[in-house]
């Protein structure tokens, strides 16, 4: 017993404001997870979700884990530092052996050693860029997520990135508030016109980009870990149906081709304007004859692999930097900062 | 008892997803009211809501009900259709005198008599122009509410419109989503540009409109009947909180300037949509020469009456067409169609 509880288990947590994503890395095997953890509804979730994952492990393995988050933005918190401190402080309040990803160098500290929580704040981001900068010379890295989209720039196997906190980097559009689950239809565009016809989107959220890609299948529904938004199934006739309700009316059958030829149109707006960043960011940052990889993560990142084939860019998948078994649900590309800080700090540990 | 008994009360109701609106017309008074009735909570709230006035008036009058709705739209219901009938249930279950308010002529029907439900369903702007042509002749009123805004055009006493259904309505820009409560500012706009700093809006339900005009101090606090977005108060320190977490920042008292600034310019964009649409509206229906006067209704139409200011165009108020006691909090203007329908079917039963 005493021999097992030798080994290191890494716990890399990433949390967010509706999912927790958890990389598992086993001194032999490995595992990614992906949990909806709605801290607006309550922060005892998430304490809860700590619980159960460490309680499951700690007989067996010495647990290290490492937190990056960009849940302290949710508003049950009165502020984005009251948030980053209240989530430290579920860790904490373990006997585990607990690190946090920060901006300042070495990047990972004790909880007690952080003062300015502002190094600390949805810094998720770059603990992907870190974890690139071992992996890759010259890319661009493109993040989809449920809600956001994160572009990391690695130039000479450095991160270029010019913002660091959410605001700047929204100013920059190195972070974009766009996603392919969670993110309302209205959110991407105000209409939609197919044969001439011009559709006003509802502003209201009885769709989301879940229903989507749902109606063009670009989604794996084991992946797929949104609520909808009128809480019935998430199959692809009621996508057609909560779709029909965002554009003003009741879906019918005789409606199932036009919603399928709408929601091409509306894919199209929201790949188009990621595109345009991604263009934007290659020109700010690259000669045209540099040669450079797009690195697609997030669940997502079909998307990204789509633009490549449409720009001619080479594309390059977040798992190839992954050598453990490929044959599970969620991969690291699914939770590329989660995966990231377990991987980097286990380096570290084994440097020493 | 019985002599009183023999007096008739009529109920407007103008049931909505969110907000229930009431207009009670007795012999010899009146009130109107909004409740909060979030129809996708539980169909329960409508029925108890409407048990609890019904009780409240049967000892003394004969309650005739009048219905009007739009809340049939929201996704607590299968379709439109089912949602009409669930709420005309609601009604039909209890004793009193109901009529239904209809697109078809004589437009007010009993619950049983309506076989198609497409004439009930978010006619309630209906209401309100079949009400109008019985007051004006040549007017476009525009009733601002929390999450849209109805254009009725009124040419030589008769309502002008093309569009009836919803979707028909959106496409022809009679009816625009777009409120001054309850839409999310990212609805507005993605982004405001301020002294040349862009602030990219964040679409996350993490402020609304309420914010805004209750940082520029336009709404009537008693009178602002929506939710927060964090379920925090609705003081004005709060709304500097929520619209700062919009833009991607905590809020910091130095920061109070820019973000009334930046609450200017949202206005603004929003106030300049509407203005267009009415714009547009005018030019279709009106020649240059004609005298016509803009009416304003809703909790809004302090806009319509600020878009007057700047068109140099007349400003009526919906309040003008009431004859009762205006020291209320709630007048006719804000729940103009549950106003229009009560007072329409009194009209109508008295001329009988």
């Amino acid at each position: 017993m005493n021999k097992k509880k030798s080994q290191k288990l890494y716990l890399g947590w990433d949390v967010g404001g509706a999912h927790t994503k958890l990389s598992v890395i086993k001194p032999n095997s490995s595992s990614f997870h992906i949990y909806r953890c709605h801290l607006w509804e309550s922060l005892d979730l998430l304490s809860k979700l700590v619980n159960s994952v460490c309680s499951k492990y700690n007989k067996r393995f010495i647990i290290i884990n490492v937190i990056t988050m960009s849940g302290e933005m949710s508003d049950i918190f009165k502020s984005r530092d009251q948030g980053v401190k209240d989530i430290l402080n579920i860790f904490k309040s373990r006997g585990d052996e607990n690190y946090v990803f920060s901006s300042k160098k070495p990047f990972f500290f004790k909880p007690k050693a952080i003062t300015n929580t502002k190094s600390v704040s949805s810094m998720n981001w770059l603990a992907t860029a870190k974890f690139l900068e071992t992996c890759v010379n010259n890319a661009i890295a493109v993040d989809i997520g449920s809600t956001t989209t994160d572009i990391i720039i690695i130039k000479n196997g450095v991160c270029k990135n010019m913002g660091y906190d959410d605001f700047s980097r929204l100013s920059r559009s190195e972070l974009i508030y766009t996603g392919i689950l969670r993110t309302p239809l209205f959110a991407v565009t105000n209409q939609v016109i197919n044969s001439k016809h011009r559709f006003p989107v509802i502003p209201e959220y009885f769709s989301n980009m879940s229903d989507i890609y749902r109606i063009m299948s670009d989604i794996d529904s084991r992946k797929d870990y949104s609520n909808s938004c009128d809480h019935r199934g998430k199959t692809y006739m009621n996508s057609l149906v909560r779709f029909a309700r965002s554009l003003g009316f009741d879906y019918q059958p005789q409606h199932e081709r036009k919603l399928k030829n709408l929601a091409k149109e509306i894919k199209l707006i929201q790949k188009s304007f990621i595109m345009e960043k991604i263009i934007a960011t290659m020109e700010n940052n690259f000669l045209k004859k540099e040669k450079i990889n797009l690195i697609g993560l997030g669940i997502g990142s079909f998307l990204v692999r789509e633009i490549c084939h449409k720009t001619k860019l080479a594309y390059k998948d977040f798992n190839t930097f992954y050598n453990g078994n490929a044959n599970k649900l969620f991969l690291p590309s699914d939770i590329a900062p989660a995966y990231s800080i377990s991987m980097l700090l286990k380096f570290k540990n084994e440097q020493n």
